[in-house]
């Protein structure tokens, strides 16, 4: 399957989230991941982020069953890698 | 279509720039919004935000033929009608 994360968490646990995520997946910008996943991934990382995450904190995991998406960027492409798929 | 809108922007900008995508699409969570658009709103969009973006603004528009997408909420459900789909 396919997923895109999409974090809102307290600055403070930003970089800890950030670098678990970029073990699993693509890194898009900023708060924003994407990738191929299996299920047993998305459970393991539902599970982690579940452990990292406190207060108000947030994150969004949209699954999608394939990753046939179009990818449009309006102003900047600050992907990491300043690829677009 | 289907689109999933993520927006990086300056502080400056977030109030036009939130306020313009919540005539078109479904506020999610912060900076993430979602919906069903025609090609001809995807354009009017992108064509939108691109008369309102500056320096190193940057928004995300991922299109997806169907909006067959499960959404798992991991930390705080932050979505403003506190509803999941």
């Amino acid at each position: 399957m396919f997923v895109i994360v999409v974090y809102d968490v307290d600055v403070k646990r930003v970089a800890k989230v950030h670098r678990f995520l970029r073990t699993h997946l693509h890194w898009r910008q900023n708060s924003v991941f994407e990738g191929e996943v299996s299920r047993a991934q998305l459970y393991e990382i539902k599970r982690t982020l579940e452990s990292l995450l406190e207060g108000d904190d947030s994150v969004l995991i949209y699954e999608f069953p394939r990753g046939d998406f179009t990818l449009h960027v309006v102003g900047t492409d600050k992907s990491p890698a300043g690829e677009v798929i």
